[in-house]
C-alpha cells in the first residue's frame, strides 16, 4: 500500500487555488515567500513525514513512553526524528527570525503540519508544545527571559510544556489552587500539583521551561486571581548555562488510549520547598496571556484532528483500490471479485470521508490564511474584522472539527473490515490518537459554549454578521455560474436558517431561556460547522470551475471534476439535514433540562 | 465510584413492565420461568457480572492473550472466571436440556447477557463461540456427533470456535478455498488456512470443537459449493477420550484494538496432511447452516454493542453525578462549583445516552420475546409471522444498534473529560472493544445492504409490513393518551415516511437506480433504526404513563416520568432530523457512484 499522508494535489489546490497564498509576499513581511518557495517548503515537510516521521508512527505506539526513578522516556525512534526536525528548523516556523523562528506565514506552516501531524501526532506534540511555550514568552517575556530561554526553545535544543490542569480544576481553571509566593529577589516560590502535563517531563531534550498558572498569595479567587509564571527544569544561570535542578518533578505518566508516544506528566512543583520562577507578564493576568494563546492552540487541535482523519481518508481509499471482494452488484452471478471501491456503500463511505476532509482542511487554511492577512494588514479596522472572522471560527476549526474527524477515523477503519481493527494498518491508531482532540484544550462541549456564548454576540454580533458576509460572496459568485446555482441556492437557505437559528439562540441567552439555549449549543456547533463545510466546498466547486473553463490537463480536469461532485454530494445530502436540525434547535426543546437528576438512573 | 453494568430497574421494566416476558411461563415449554425464577436468575447473573467478570475486565485488557510454541494463553483472571461461569451453567442458557442446556427463554437469557457482556465482553467471546458452535452441532449434527461432543461443549468442558474467513474470504464467503476431500471411511480430510478465528486456540479448556467452512473436491464455485464440517482440535475416540492431536494448527494471533482478551486467531488446517473433520449437515449446505444461526449470532452482536454502550453511560451518569466542576451556569459569579450533571450540555449528553441505550435494550429484548413466541406458537401462519418480523429486525439489531453504541461509548469516554482517555476508568476500554461490533458477523456496511436488498422483500414485503403493523398498534395506543399524542403524531409521520423510502428504494432495485439505492442502503439503516428507536421509546412511555396511573412509590414515579422525558426527548429532536434524511435519500443523489476513481484523490 502507498505511503500516504495528505493530498499534496489538494494541499496545493487550497492553498494556491483556493486561497491564492503567495499572494502574501506582495508584502514585506512576507516577501521571500513566493509561491516557488511555499512550494518547496511543501515538499521538504512532506519528505520528512513520509520518510522518517511516519515510519516509527506504528513503532512508538507499542513501545510507548517510560517512567522510571522520576525520568520519562519517549520512544526511542523520537531521538533521531526529533534531531532531523530541529536541524530541518520546523519548531518555529511562524515565529519571530531574531529569536529563532522561520517568519513563516501560518497558512503555509498549516500545510507543513497536515503532513508532519497526519505522519505521527504523537511526535508532532513534543514539538508543539516547545513552540507554544515560547511564543508565551515571546510575546508576554522581559528582555532577560527571552534572552535566557527563547533562542534555545525555538531551535528545539529545550523543551517546553504548559502546567495549567490540576484535579479538581480541569474545564473550570479558576478553581486551581497552585500557589506562587514572592521572594525578596523578585522570583517566586511554587507550590502545588499538576496533572495532564504533556511533555511535563522529556528525555529529548536537556532543559524544559514550563509556563505554569498559579495563584499569587492573597490574590483574588476565580480567573481573575491567576498568574503566569516561567519554571525551568533546571535553572538557567545568567550566562546561560544550567544550573540546580528547579525542584520541578515528573510522579508519573498517564496510561491512556492513545498518543502513547506524547508523555502525559503528573507534575509536583516545589515539593522541596525549591521551586523557583518568574513572573511572565503581569501580575494577575495569566488567563489574559492564556487566552492570547489560545485561538492558536485550538486552531492547531483542529489541525491534528484533521490531520488524522486526512490520513485515515488516504489509507482507506487506498485499501478500497486494491481490495478485492465481492463481484459487482450489477454483475452475472459468478463473475469475479472487483476493488471494493466499486461498490456503492463503499463509494458513499469514501466519499463522506473525501468531502468532510477536505471542507475541514479548507477551513482550517483559511483561518490560517486570516491570521497572515492580519499580520500584513495596515488597517485597523480591518484587522478588526479578520480578528472577529478568526474568534467566530475558532470553536468550529477545534470543535466542529475534531468531531467530525473522529467519525470520519472511524469510517477509515471501516473500510478496512477486520483488518481495519487490526495493528497492522494504521487506522485503529489514527481513531486512538484522534480520540483525544476531542478533550484536550477545551472539551468540545466547552467549545460549543464558546461559540454561543461568546463569539455569537462579539462585537455586538459584528464578527458573526461579518462571516456571514463572506459566505454571502461565495454564494453570489456561485450563484454566476449556471452548473452551480442550484448549490449555492441550497448553501443560501441553510445560510438563512443559520442566521435565524443564532439569533433565536442568542436572543434567549438574556431571557429565562437561558439554559435551553446551553442545552442546544452543541448541536448548534453542529450545524453552524455544517453550513461552513458547504460554504467552503462551494467555494471549492467555484474555483474548480474556474480552472475548468481554462482547459487543464486531464488529470488536473478529473481532480476538477471531483471538486464539484464532492460538493454536490455534500450540499445535497448533508445541508437539508442540517436544516432540520436547526429547526428542532428552534423549538427549543427542554427536556434535557426537565429531566429529574434521579430520573437518569440508579 | 459505584459498579455498574446494566440499570436493574431498566431491565426489569423492559422484561416485566414493556413485554411481560413471565406470560411466557403459561407454555409447557417455559413452565418453570415464572416472574419469580426470572428474577432470580437475573440476580445470579448480575452478582456474578459484578462480583466476578466486572473485576478482571481491565487486568484482561492489560495482560491480553499471548502465543508461545503454537499455544494460547488467554489472560490469567479467566481461568478462575471461566470455572466459575461453567459451574453457574450460563454457556447454554437457551439450548436443549438432554445436552446440557438449561431452555431459558432467550429474553432472560438477553438479560443476563446484558450483564454478562457490560461487565466483560472479550470473556464472554469464549463462551458465545462455544454456544454458538455448540448450536450448530445440536442443529445439524448427527446423533453420533452429538454424543460425542454437545454435551462436553455446552457444559463448557470442550470450547468451541467458527472457521469461517479466508485472507481473500471476507464479506466474500462464497471466495473460499479451504478443501475437504473424502476419505473412505466417510471423513474428510481438511486443508486449508483461516484468520480472524476468535478462540480458534485457547488454553481454558482441554479440547476445542471447530465448524469449519470448506469446499468438497468438486463442488460448485461460490456459496453454492460450500459445507460445514466439524474438525476437533483433539480427535476424539468413540469412547469420548481424546486421541491424536488432529493437525489444526493455530499460527498466530492478531494485535487488535480491542477485545484483548479473546485471542483472534490464523488456524492453518491440515498442513502435514492429518486434519480430519467429520461432515456436519449435507454437502454443499453449510451456508445454510450459517444462514440459520446468523440472526442469533447478529442479535448478539448487538447486545455486545448495547452492553458496552449501557456500560458505558451508567460510568459516565456516576461520574457526572460525583464530578464538581464549574458553577451553574445562572449562578452569581463567585459560586461554588456544582456536579456537572446540572450543566445542560452534560445533562444533553446522557439524556441522549440514555434514551438511545434503553431503546436499543427494548429492541434488543423484544426480538428475543419473537424467538420465544415462536417456540411456544403452535399456529404455522403466526410463527412465520413471527419470524419475519425477526428477519427484518435483525441488520437494525445488529447494524443499527453497533453503529450508535459506539457513538455512545465516545459520548460516555467525552463526560469524563481527560480522565475518559485514560486506562483509569472502563471508558476508553468499552469504546476499543465497542469497536469490532461494527466489523464482524458481516460488516454494518452488509447489514444495511441485507436490509435494503432481502428484507423488504421478504415475503412479498410482508415481514416489512407486518413491522409497520406492529407500530402503529403502539402508536393506535399512544394516541388514547392526550399526554402522549403528539408524541405518537410524530412517530406516526415518520413511518409514514419510512414506507415512502423503504417503496422508493424497494422500487429502485429492480432498475437502473439499483446502485443508486444501494448508495444509499447504509442512510436507509440509519433512518430505519431511529424510526424503531421512536417506536420502543413510544411503547416505554405508554407504558410508563399505565403505570404512573396506577399511584406506584415514589421511586418508581421518578422512573417513570424519566421514560416519558426520554421519549420526548427523542422523538422530538431526534424523528423530525431522520425525517430529513429520508426526504435526502428520496432525491437519489448520485455524487457517489457519478466521482470518477481517480477524482477520489492521488
Amino acid at each position: 500500500m502507498a505511503q500516504v499522508v495528505a493530498d499534496r494535489r489538494d494541499v496545493d489546490f487550497v492553498l494556491h487555488e483556493q486561497l491564492d497564498v503567495a499572494r502574501l509576499s506582495r508584502h514585506d513581511q512576507f516577501a521571500e515567500f513566493t509561491g516557488k518557495t511555499i512550494d518547496l517548503i511543501v515538499s521538504e515537510a512532506r519528505n520528512l513525514a513520509l520518510k522518517e516521521l511516519l515510519p516509527c508512527q506504528r513503532e512508538a505506539d507499542e513501545e510507548g513512553c517510560t517512567f522510571d526513578n522520576g525520568q520519562v522516556h519517549v520512544p526511542r525512534a523520537f531521538h533521531r526524528a526529533y534531531d532531523l526536525f530541529r536541524q530541518g528548523e520546523w519548531i518555529a516556523m511562524c515565529d519571530d527570525p531574531t529569536w529563532g523562528g522561520q517568519g513563516m506565514p501560518r497558512t503555509v506552516s498549516m500545510a507543513a503540519d497536515n503532513y508532519f501531524n497526519g505522519a505521527n501526532f504523537p511526535f508532532m506534540l513534543h514539538n508543539i508544545l516547545i513552540h507554544g511555550a515560547g511564543k508565551l514568552v515571546e510575546r508576554f517575556g522581559t528582555n532577560q527571559q527571552k534572552h535566557l530561554y527563547l533562542k534555545n526553545m525555538y531551535t528545539g535544543k529545550w523543551g517546553g510544556s504548559m502546567l495549567l490542569t490540576e484535579p479538581e480544576a480541569g474545564s473550570d481553571v479558576g478553581a486551581l489552587t497552585t500557589t506562587a509566593v514572592k521572594n525578596d529577589d523578585g522570583t517566586y516560590s511554587i507550590s502545588g500539583s499538576k496533572i495532564f502535563i504533556s511533555s511535563g517531563d522529556t528525555d529529548l531534550v536537556e532543559n524544559i521551561i514550563h509556563p505554569v498558572l498559579a495563584r499569587i498569595e492573597g490574590a483574588p479567587a476565580g480567573t481573575a486571581g491567576i498568574s503566569l509564571f516561567l519554571v525551568p527544569k533546571y535553572r538557567v544561570n545568567d550566562d546561560g548555562t544550567l544550573g540546580a535542578f528547579n525542584d520541578i518533578v515528573c510522579a508519573g505518566i498517564e496510561h491512556k488510549m492513545g498518543i502513547h508516544g506524547s508523555p502525559t506528566c503528573s507534575m509536583t512543583l516545589g515539593g522541596k520547598g525549591g521551586c523557583i520562577g518568574t513572573l511572565l507578564g503581569a501580575e494577575n493576568k495569566g488567563m489574559r496571556a492564556m487566552f492570547v494563546m489560545m485561538n492558536e492552540a485550538r486552531l492547531h487541535v483542529g489541525m491534528q484532528g484533521l490531520a488524522c482523519a486526512g490520513a485515515s481518508y488516504l489509507n482507506a481509499l487506498n485499501y478500497a483500490r486494491e481490495r478485492v471482494q465481492g463481484a459487482a452488484l450489477t454483475a452475472a452471478k459468478g463473475s469475479p471479485g472487483v476493488p471494493i471501491i466499486r461498490h456503492p456503500d463503499i463509494r458513499r463511505n469514501l466519499l463522506s470521508m473525501k468531502t468532510f476532509s477536505e471542507g475541514m482542511r479548507s477551513l482550517l487554511f483559511y483561518v490560517g490564511f486570516l491570521e497572515d492577512m492580519i499580520t500584513v494588514s495596515t488597517d485597523d479596522t480591518d484587522k478588526a474584522r479578520l480578528q472577529g472572522l478568526i474568534d467566530v471560527l475558532i470553536p468550529v476549526a477545534k470543535g466542529y472539527v475534531t468531531d467530525r474527524a473522529f467519525e470520519i477515523c472511524s469510517q477509515g477503519l471501516q473500510v478496512f473490515g477486520g483488518y481495519g481493527y487490526t495493528k497492522e494498518y494504521p487506522q485503529e491508531q489514527l481513531l486512538r490518537d484522534c480520540r483525544i482532540t476531542l478533550i484536550y484544550e477545551g472539551t468540545n462541549g466547552i467549545q460549543a459554549m464558546d461559540l454561543l456564548a461568546r463569539k455569537l454576540s462579539l462585537n455586538h454580533g459584528r464578527a458573526f454578521m461579518d462571516l456571514v458576509t463572506e459566505v454571502e460572496q461565495t454564494i453570489a459568485h456561485a450563484q454566476k455560474d449556471a452548473n452551480l446555482a442550484s448549490l449555492a441556492g441550497i448553501v443560501q437557505t441553510t445560510l438563512a436558517h443559520l442566521k435565524e437559528t443564532a439569533g433565536k439562540l442568542a436572543g434567549d441567552l438574556g431571557t429565562e431561556n437561558i439554559l435551553t439555549a446551553f442545552a442546544h449549543a452543541h448541536p448548534f456547533l453542529d450545524v453552524f460547522g455544517d453550513t461552513l463545510m458547504g460554504w467552503m466546498l462551494l467555494w471549492r466547486a467555484v474555483t474548480a470551475r474556474e480552472r475548468l473553463a481554462g482547459s487543464p490537463k486531464k488529470k488536473d480536469a478529473v481532480f476538477y471534476q471531483g471538486q464539484i461532485t464532492g460538493a454536490r454530494f455534500f450540499i445535497r445530502t448533508i445541508l437539508p439535514v442540517a436544516q432540520a436540525k436547526m429547526a428542532v434547535i428552534q423549538t427549543g426543546d427542554t427536556s434535557a433540562l426537565d429531566m429529574a437528576e434521579a430520573g437518569f438512573g440508579s
